[in-house]
């Protein structure tokens, strides 16, 4: 077993603890966290960006989902952590698994976490399951939230990255399209509707949006570390105060927000002098905090609800989905630049880590980009079968002149983020590495091109995208979109495609202005991956005595791979849809393009 | 305003009613029932199979479903009852409504119906939309549930048909493929999951497949009035004394069935000696049976669960798939007969009377066949738009030689309950026409062919059959698909195909040996009608590492009226799916047609 989680067993030993859990997130329930956060990964190795570890002092297991199986069976190899497929029939979930040890105990069982990452929602999930379990009142697990084990022995090893403490930066209403006041004021009114005087928003990218203001605390993900307590009349802003800026500071005072320190908050909370009801949304609030605001006014005037701001930002308006349209086609230019070099360039050996350079340094020149929006994942041949595959310095495949490259790369530009995926050939490429292509194809195209009557789920469009290969008995292990920020993080809710939601997932319905990725794709372990993947705009089409139609613009424009189709698996609808689509891409990236690179793409 | 509705205020004066609620129900929550609890349709002239009435003083109100909006407008016409559109989006639900009628009232609210009809879970709902409509719990409406008030109304009238009490019959293992003692064992499984020593199951056709039994209570479903009450030593079976025949009597006491007078039902519940819990489900059961139940054995002892029998009646066994395949060739051969002579027959003037009467002949004919499932509906022209449409001797169009007959009709059998709808070209069809029945068919072979994985339920499926009609932004107000009894009811749960459920709607994974209808349409008020109906089958395919995929059989083999199919609309893998459906209609109903109709029906 591995020293780091023989460590933890002895410091829970110490006091008191009967399970650990280490989940991935930070403070305020991110999905990618900055350096100090990893702790999850620090302790098992896994690089994931989803996965908890509950520890106990006889097992260690690691619950990740369907995007990682390949990767985490590879990294915890040798490690003694056992691997739990999230949303598998026959695997339980963290706190099902945490109530079943629990049960067997013959004292009150521990369960201890650091209770600034371990949201609300699932602490009420865990007594849930202990009660389903079997658990009387008397018998539920305790909670110990206070203390930060893993996080603690990690300092200890001097090797923990400091906390980022970047710089805030403030985004122009070009890009915004809406000012803090006219946000607060629809925050208001969410908040009015619930009867609710305080609203207390910890998710960093929400916090981003409604003040409009960027930081650089989380590689990737433009946040700075923060939280925000809105009132009728005010708005608090919790920053590090080595992240604000004299520019900051006068447009705080321009807006009526007070700026807060950061390691203040939990105090904060607890004083506050609270009117009436408090606004909280379970799903994300801290434990902690959640405890701090019921020191503060009292249990019974918490109220969960809908964090309003999700839905707000969600629904790009108009300035927003201009500059998107811009920046995703100059984004798009740099794509298909890249696919361009891949198959007309030279290179004698190319590998993993070069064509990764490449597409970065492509995109890097696109006037405007601000950096990636995640680590592009550059994949050849089997590598390609994880879905979230990396290549290093030290591990990286060199490609031949057959087989597919998958790269699923994406930039953070101050109008957009943007989030694209394609497959290409570098040579010889099989009947099957064909025939697989064409029906992931099948189900872009099918899901693209969809028109659907408002009240409509992702779980009602995603069959669209898997039809084609569930018909050859092929499935992929995901979902198949997901949100996408505009200069925020490109993962984004509440609207998403999928057939089935686990645990805390979330299905929304999809309205205009909305975003969607649309990436089905297959992956055989061991031997190639495919992926094609566009991001969506949610609009509007004809509103008659049936209801309100919608539909998707396009928002990518990059070629597909046509030495990857097999046009006899194709139907005419299907050709004609696809050739649209590149006399398209022709049209709108011909002012970026090279003469070279151009009269390629027309020959598509 | 109608009499009736003035004669009920009255009595609702009388009793101190303030709301009178009249729903479609008869005491056994069903959907079609028979003529002596047709109340609601006494009261408002409405004949559709869902409809639910609620009388004030001030208003009177209908609400019911997409199904019947058309005819319900039309029935309703100088009545001056509302009709309200259940599931449009500024449509109140009946309890909403009377809940916010109730928050109007000065005094406490009472609310009147009969307890025999209107479900627990029912009453519950009033009981949360009071709430929800700020109603404190001091000011919740009082529910009268003793009095019949409309069906004395009714009774007073001397023409309230008297409640039928048909002899039952026995149904043999070579059609049930399970005996009594075998279902039973199953359902005691279900009770013992649940703790419960008891069960108390009031719906008519799990009752009759539980015991293989039939009735002819109710027109088109061979149901007898019953209740049944099953411990883990016996089973208690409550039917109309004038229904029991020597060999059900014989029967009953060789599967220890003990046989007791339906009347007397609410008097068993009051007074059974119950040992411990009792399973019954509030969303079947009547809240004056969840009273007696609730005066024998404490509220606290009642579980609220699914009921176990709904489940194992929708999945076939092989004795039942078997013979389902048989009879729905058969069944086939009927309707293939009907659309030979509908369009070859010799008949100057064919209306709509005549179709109707040489359908329900043709199937008479059919070798054990029981009777229909359900009216026939043979609808020319405009009168297509609605979907339940009824010809009478009254009312009745007669056809010209253009346009399109829609005919939905099924039958009963031993081994089977049919349902198939077939649109017909009469003569010359218009552009539109044929394009309409092009995208209906395409969206019908779509769904045919689906193959998904396990854990699908309707909600994933339904686009598949309405995607080509969206993409024309045309939509069908109704479900794609219900389940289908084995000689039960034409409508069976839990399973069915929609994209959206509103109400107590239920959702159920599909799994193999469900049953489901497909059946996308088009309706154009006063224009034309188009539905394509086959039943389908779930059976599984391959299981993999993707999980277990599943499929559609077909059973309906019946015709498509190529004279209303557009080849370009449908791409070669449409065509291709047509050719094969159409030749393996030759194979099976080769058999059972005539020389000519044989070689009419290979050519197509």
């Amino acid at each position: 077993m591995k020293q780091e989680i023989l460590d933890l067993r002895q410091k829970m030993q110490e006091v008191n603890v009967d399970a650990y859990v280490v989940s991935t997130a930070d403070s305020h329930n991110s999905e990618y966290v900055g350096e100090h956060y990893r702790i999850r990964q620090w302790l098992t190795g896994f690089t994931g960006s989803n996965g908890t570890l509950v520890v106990t002092q006889k097992d260690a297991k690691l619950w990740t989902d369907g995007r990682y199986f390949i990767q985490c069976e590879k990294e915890l190899s040798g490690s003694e952590i056992t691997m739990m497929k999230m949303g598998e029939p026959d695997t339980p979930t963290v706190w099902e698994y945490v109530a079943e040890v629990a049960k067997n105990s013959e004292k009150t069982f521990r369960v201890g976490f650091d209770g600034r990452t371990i949201p609300k929602k699932q602490v009420e999930e865990l007594f849930n399951k202990s009660k389903k379990a079997g658990l009387s009142e008397e018998k539920l697990p305790e909670i110990v939230i206070e203390q930060d084990l893993a996080g603690e022995l990690w300092e200890a090893t001097d090797k923990r990255p400091k906390r980022a403490m970047e710089r805030i930066r403030l985004l122009d209403k070009s890009f915004t399209g809406a000012d803090v006041a006219e946000k607060l004021t629809k925050v208001r009114e969410a908040m009015e509707k619930e009867a609710c005087n305080q609203f207390f928003l910890s998710k960093l990218d929400d916090i981003m949006w409604l003040f409009n203001i960027r930081g650089n605390d989380v590689k990737f993900n433009p946040m700075a570390l923060s939280y925000a307590f809105v009132t009728k009349e005010r708005s608090f802003l919790f920053v590090q105060p080595e992240a604000v800026s004299e520019a900051l500071k006068g447009y705080a005072g321009a807006f009526d927000i007070v700026i807060c320190e950061y390691d203040d908050v939990f105090k904060f909370l607890k004083e506050y002098p609270y009117e009436g009801k408090t606004l909280v949304d379970f799903s994300e609030i801290s434990i902690m905090a959640y405890k701090a605001i019921s020191e503060g006014c009292g249990e019974e005037q918490i109220i969960n609800g809908k964090n309003p701001t999700l839905e707000l930002k969600a629904v790009k308006n108009e300035t927003e989905i201009q500059n998107m349209r811009e920046y995703f086609v100059k984004d798009s230019a740099a794509m298909t630049k890249y696919i361009y070099w891949l198959k007309n360039g030279e290179h004698k050996k190319l590998t993993e880590l070069e064509a990764m350079e490449k597409i970065d340094s492509l995109r890097s020149e696109v006037k405007g980009c601000m950096g990636l929006s995640f680590t592009t994942i550059a994949a050849y041949g089997a590598n390609a079968a994880m879905m979230h595959y990396e290549a290093t310095e030290e591990s990286h495949a060199i490609c031949d002149n057959k087989g597919m490259i998958l790269t699923d790369c994406g930039g953070q530009y101050p109008g957009a983020t943007t989030d694209v995926t394609r497959t290409v050939a570098l040579g010889e490429v099989s009947k099957e590495e064909i025939a697989d292509f064409t029906y992931v194809l099948k189900g872009f195209l099918a899901l693209m091109n969809a028109k659907w009557l408002k009240g409509c789920t992702g779980r009602n469009l995603d069959i669209l995208a898997r039809q084609p290969l569930w018909k050859r008995g092929i499935d992929y292990k995901c979902g198949t979109g997901h949100g996408v920020g505009c200069y925020l993080n490109v993962h984004e809710g509440p609207q998403n495609i999928r057939w089935k939601y686990i645990g805390d997932m979330e299905e929304a319905v999809l309205v205009p202005g909305m975003t969607v990725t649309d990436e089905p794709g297959v992956y055989i372990e061991g031997q190639y991956g495919i992926r094609t993947e566009n991001t969506l705009l949610v609009r509007a089409e004809e509103e008659n005595e049936y209801g309100q139609f919608l539909s998707f613009e396009n928002l990518t424009w990059v070629p597909i791979d046509m030495d990857l189709v097999d046009l006899s698996i194709l139907n005419k609808e299907e050709i004609e849809l696809l050739n649209t689509y590149h006399r398209a891409c022709v049209d709108k990236l011909a002012p970026y393009l090279s003469e070279e690179e151009l009269n390629w793409l027309k020959k598509l």
